[in-house]
This record gives structure tokens, sequence and C-alpha cells, in this order.
């Protein structure tokens, strides 16, 4: 079988179809046709179309897509079909208790079960209906609650140390907020989250809309 | 002159190539191959080259780049250059305080001048420096404090509104936290950062790798 490289913007792209999807589902919205889709969602049909295409067959021409039927397919792609992610945050500052309290996680199916921080003050305390353990626990407790994605959520001095503790854990793939690159083993999946790369990215519009 | 439309992806990388120079430049490394960044970075020679080709010429054949000049022009290009960015962050809840707290915005040049919220608890206090006003002060306190971005960090159910009035009160660009789309007048660049989609990345290769 001849594999095409999927371009990562598509594979995010997903992430927005599958949310515009839900909202159209939840609205009782049957059926919507590629350029449907495009007004909702500010891309063109032809682009919707290609990023599909990467991933299978959907829709027909005529009748255009089954809302219920795409959005089912890209849970699936997503990883987001009736399962649970059980997830483990390391780092319980600000930062941390943000992320404990955003609903977005729960909703796609990314469940923070347990929490971990250095802090004394922190440590057996419970934040949302997480409980906040030591980094000494990571190994055990990683194991015993199943933990498979992990979120770094500490200062950058010490995020390589708690990616080296979360891999040889067992983690399979960590989300980092910590502003460092961090090395972990090839089969762990790492995404970094940049804040400043975001606003980076708005004032380039800005500059190159003044010239 | 031939437009060509650059890659998403390819300004987004800029960052990334931006925060490398750094690096190098503060380990007193000079200049640097297409390839010598490709090891650093875990992107192809090959894609560097393309990269940089969007925005200018860069670098000599055998040679290679000069840190600190691709850096300047990199900087430059993001709008980094010698250049302050004022900016309002609109809700101080745990996100909002995360962000108050967060150092690597300063070191990027964008600095929070100001923050809001509604809530009367909040309202007069400040938190790591920052003036928390309330919602009403926005129309002037944006044009006083000549403040270009906006940060939305208020819950789903108000981020329209917040960006309504930011987008009126002269912002020019909105980092949206909020997951919620938001509508602004086309002459505001938004940006939106949706904390699961990043999780669903993970989980896509994650599903994938199992098969």
């Amino acid at each position: 079988m001849l594999t095409k490289k999927i371009p990562e913007t598509s594979i995010r792209r997903l992430s927005l179809y599958f949310r515009q999807l839900t909202n159209l589902e939840k609205g009782g919205i049957i059926s919507i046709s590629s350029s449907g889709l495009s007004q909702c969602l500010g891309f063109s049909d032809a682009q919707i179309r290609r990023d599909l295409s990467y991933f299978g067959q959907f829709g027909r021409s005529g009748i255009g897509y089954r809302v219920s039927e795409l959005k089912k397919s890209i849970a699936g792609i997503l990883g987001l079909d009736n399962k649970i992610w059980n997830v483990a945050l390391v780092g319980a500052g600000h930062l941390g208790s943000a992320l404990l309290a955003y609903r977005g996680f729960k909703e796609q199916g990314f469940f923070i079960k347990i929490a971990f921080d250095l802090s004394p003050h922190k440590i057996g305390r419970s934040f949302k209906g997480v409980k906040i353990e030591g980094l000494n626990k990571i190994p055990s407790l990683i194991k015993q609650k199943k933990i498979t994605i992990g979120i770094i959520a500490v200062p950058a001095e010490d995020a390589q140390e708690v990616a080296y503790l979360l891999a040889k854990s067992g983690i399979r793939g960590i989300l980092n907020f910590a502003p460092v690159r961090i090395n972990v083993p090839p089969k762990v999946i790492v995404r970094n989250v940049d804040l400043s790369m975001e606003l980076e990215n708005i004032s380039y519009f800005l500059v190159k809309k003044r010239k």
C-alpha cells in the first residue's frame, strides 16, 4: 500500500471538524455538504475534501456528509471513540490548577486521574477532585492508575527530569507546557505547547499588515 | 511580484528556529549549517531551507548561516525586533493567573500591562505586578495603555462579548483560550488555543501506533 505522509495541519484540522460536527449533530443537522462545512469553518471546501481524503472515503456526491457518521469516523481516527484516556498532571501551580479546572479535556475523553507536585504544602491535598501526590510516587501510581498520557506543567528547569521519570514509568504520550525541549525515548510522543509562539504568530501577521 | 502563499506551519517553525538560534547565540556559536540546525531541531535540512526561502535569502553555501544575523532577520519577520507588544488579559481566573505568571511572554517582548475581570473580589487588586480592572474599563484603558493584543481567558459563554468589546476598543490581535469560536471584524487577527486539541494530536498518534 502506498502510504502518503499526512500533513500535521490536516491532522489538527480533524479536531476542528470533529468539534463542528459535534455542534451540528447537537443542532439536529443530519447531513452537510463540504461547501456547507466550509462556510462553518472558514476553510475552502477543497481543503476539507483533501484533508478527509487522507483518512478514507467519506460523503457521497450530491448528498454530502452524514454528520453523525463522519463525526464517528473522525472520533475513531483521533482515538476518541468511547475511549477514556487516563492522564497524569505533573506540576500543580497556576498553570496546573488551570488545567485541572479545564472542562474541555473531559469532554473529549481525557481524564486527569492524578496530579504530582514537589511542594509539601500541596502533597496530600485535592484540587477539583484530583489528589496531589509527591513526585516520588510517579512510577507506582502511573502503573497502578493505568495512565497513558502525562502533562508537564513544571518550571523549565525541572521538565527534563519529570519527562524522564514519566517515560520510565511507561507513559506513552507527553503534553509539555514547560518552555524547554525535552528528550524522551523515540516511542514516546511529545507535543510542546509554547504559549508565546501563539503570540508570535499574531505579531507576525500584525507586522506584515502594517508593511 | 509573485506572492507565494506561505504555509502556516512554516511561520510557526520560524518561532522554533528563533528559539534555537537564541540558544546557539548564548552558547557562543557563530555560524551553523542547515544540517546542523536540522540535528538540533529534528526537522530535515531541506525543510529548514524551504521554510526560510519563503522569507528571503539566508546563509551561504559552504558557510551556512550566521547565527546572530539569521536570528535578527527572523526576529524582524516575527515582529520581535526591539519591539514591545502591549498586551491586555481578560479573565483573571486559574488560567489567567497562570498566564500572568508565565515568564515566556516577557522574554519575547509581550508585556501584559493590564488585566480585566468580572469578579468584585479581584477588581482593584494586583497580581504579579499587573492591576486587575473591571470589564467596563476595557475601552478606555486599552486606548490609554496603547494595547494592541488581547488575551481572552474567560469562560466560553463570555468569550464572544469580550472579543466584541476588545475589537471595538481597537485591539488588533486576539489570543483566545476560551473553547469556542469567536467572531470579530476581519481586520482583527484571532488565534485560538484549544488545549484538548493538543491531547487529541497525541491520542491520534497513540491509536495509529497501536494498529
